[in-house]
């Protein structure tokens, strides 16, 4: 039987049963941006307002509210496991903006400074300067503030002699880092912050083309793994008319945006011109261990953040449509994030009766959970509950992967009502058992 | 049996038998910051020069080296547990670096701005500009660039409102961020970056007293609980002269460093000044649902990560001394992290034999451990491994928690030799063991 929420509009399956994929079709998003817009604003993913949404749309870094804070956080760990993980040899480390630390500061110091604006103010509003003073003090001051960096390839080529020392001077390695940096605008003026995730990796030059084609593979398998369509993630070879100045070959890895294909993650083969340059042309320092004391050469793996946190909401959104026996139009709106990716795992509900004890048993489950590092949204505690059918078409839009209910049936036997957002079929669980099937739940889509 | 290596100049117990502790002496860092550097510097926390260990020193944002992003990343994962599993209504938030989202963009912007240096270079060296028309494009140039946040209070004040319906207009509730800062200088022009921890807490006028001191003893309890000497920890209360403009309160968390006491962490008790101010006063978009329609009051909890890291590495470095038979004054330096934070859980090395084989069976144990997230060394892939004794020196010192060797017996009967940093003894254990004794070592460190 289907039900339908009037006020809401969403349908549902109420009684367990088939699985309802299996009746309805299924549509991507058809308008594209406006209502992937309004579902992250409205369930707390990005924070309301016109300026915030529009850096959400450039894929630079918004403001994000709870639900895109851990959505952000958990795909940023993945991308650390992923790349640490890897290989017995990344490290990660942290590099400041602009280290400025001798060599290779003017370098990799980046288009952009960190100015005290009121030191500069009230330097261009002394009257008693002349034009040439000014400029000349302006100038010194804007020298003196820090950089801020446009990239984190510096920062890893400057930490690149104590790695080699750390690995006994054998290749490969790599150094993994994820940070702000800045991009410099069009000439407006207005530079925007990007949180890149970057992967240097330097390696024996023969076999630099071989790892830039490693790292393609590993990369597009990491994206596409958490996809619910994965041929939206591409990658393409770099046509040479485009390559930056340093790179023999690159790849780009795209997402296919209802708007248009837009990069998530570029791959370049950078040969050692940037390295020797960073450790001013001192190869001794730079030598690696292969016979040959050669150079080694650099392959970059950089990433938007922001950006492939909006890819993953833009894939994973679902307007699923049927007709109802009488013919009517019915949608169900849903998030449907990869299990690992998405940032509640579980929400906590009660139904209508003894609101004390039922509200007890709640927050012992949310204890455990949170002791398994599982999140959970605690829903009992909200005042006036909405109707389950509102509160399953919400919790759908949030992404929420499963559903328990506790009722007073709980209290006599144990037994709770666990519904699933991606198959809506609800099941009936011992509260005892709920903790581990979500951990084996997530665990399984996580090796998958 | 006590033996000594003659080049290092360590001691350590090389026989089992009762616990090495019990039969030294132990002090805490004499001299202070000098041996804390060069250690830094030396395991692979900090990057090497002058200027990046000033600023680790001063507490400001510095380069880390792999073992110290791994620190810092254990230490901001602890604190995001603590502060959200503190409490259900405590949700992370990523604010944007003065997000000029129309209101409050003025007032929490600060006092730095990240702006395009070549476009004011240009500007300040174009001859035909009069020196009025230069100030005026040049203070517009500053005006448009994005400003770098002084902190990150004003970035939760402003999500406040879309929270406050997610919580049903229900207090108290917190928002909780981590990321960089910028703090102006003294005058100099050059402005530190910090990585500020923090959590603003929204509750109801009259319980803001008891909030603060509440989340004090949390916080104090936080530090103290991976602490080697917990009494370098302390609180005090704010002197009524030393109280910022909004506060009718204040508390420091310090560490009382060799050097000096520094603050780690600073609470305030705010009133509801500044989050009137965010919305402009418009009273009826901030009020709660607790029948006298209030103001919040707000608790703000500020702290400084890379201080904190410091205070841990200062705290747990410790230099142990003990005559020997003959005399001879015998040293050992062991950096003894605690187990939740240490970066290196388990080095695993190969002792001399059947060298493929050997290598095989850490690989796999690698993995086994990358697989539990249990932070593996290769001390296996050094090609010139150096003798045990100098091994367990340089992993004292990187604050190893257990080093494992492998040798031909593990090949024939799967037992493998575990020693421990803390106690210096080795104990054998069956290969199949030993993930499992690691698990449980450090999840019950972390619930103690």
């Amino acid at each position: 039987m289907w039900t339908r929420c009037v006020r809401t509009g969403p349908w549902r399956r109420v009684t367990a049963g088939s699985c309802a994929r299996s009746l309805c079709s299924s549509t991507r998003t058809p308008g594209g941006l406006e209502p992937l817009l309004r579902l992250c604003v409205d369930r707390y993913y990005i924070s309301p307002g016109r300026a915030n949404t529009e850096r959400f749309r450039r894929g630079v870094r918004c403001s994000y509210g709870p639900l895109g804070t851990e959505l952000r956080r958990n795909l940023l760990e993945q991308w650390w496991h992923s790349v640490s993980r890897s290989s017995a040899q990344v490290f990660g480390i942290e590099s400041v903006s602009g280290s400025g630390d001798g060599a290779g500061a003017g370098a990799g110091a980046g288009p952009l400074r960190t100015v005290e604006s009121e030191l500069l103010t009230r330097l261009l509003e002394r009257q008693e300067l002349t034009k040439e003073q000014l400029v000349r003090e302006a100038l010194l001051l804007l020298q003196r503030s820090p950089a801020a960096r446009a990239d984190l390839l510096q920062g890893a080529l400057e930490q690149f002699v104590p790695a080699l020392e750390l690995v006994n001077r054998k290749l490969p390695f790599g150094l993994a880092e994820a940070g702000p940096c800045f991009q410099p605008s069009d000439g407006s003026g207005c530079p925007a912050e990007v949180t890149q995730t970057s992967l240097v990796w330097f390696c024996s030059p023969r076999t630099s083309s071989q790892w830039l084609d490693h790292w393609t593979r590993q990369r597009l398998r990491w994206w596409r793994k958490f996809a619910l369509s994965p041929s939206h993630f591409s990658s393409s070879e770099v046509p040479s008319e485009e390559l930056i100045e340093a790179a023999s070959r690159g790849v780009r890895i795209q997402y296919s945006f209802p708007w248009g294909p837009e990069t998530l993650e570029t791959l370049w083969s950078r040969g050692d011109a940037e390295l020797l340059h960073t450790h001013q042309g001192v190869r001794s320092k730079l030598q690696c261990r292969d016979g040959k004391k050669s150079i080694p050469h650099v392959v970059s793996v950089t990433g938007n953040l922001d950006r492939g946190v909006m890819a993953f909401l833009s894939n994973s959104l679902q307007q699923l449509k049927r007709e109802d026996s009488k013919q009517k139009l019915l949608q169900r709106t849903v998030l449907k994030l990869h299990p690992v990716l998405t940032p509640v795992k579980v929400a906590l509900n009660i139904s209508r009766g003894a609101t004390v004890e039922l509200r007890q048993v709640c927050e012992g489950l949310l204890q455990e959970f949170q002791e398994a590092k599982i999140s959970a949204w605690p829903g009992y505690l909200e005042t006036l509950p909405p109707s389950m059918e509102q509160l399953n078409a919400k919790y759908d839009e949030m992404g929420v992967l499963f559903t328990v209910v506790i009722s007073e049936n709980t209290l006599e036997s144990g037994l709770l009502q666990v519904r699933s957002r991606d198959t809506t079929i609800k099941e009936t669980m011992h509260v005892s058992e709920i903790r581990k099937f979500l951990s084996r739940y997530i665990s399984v889509a996580d090796t998958n």
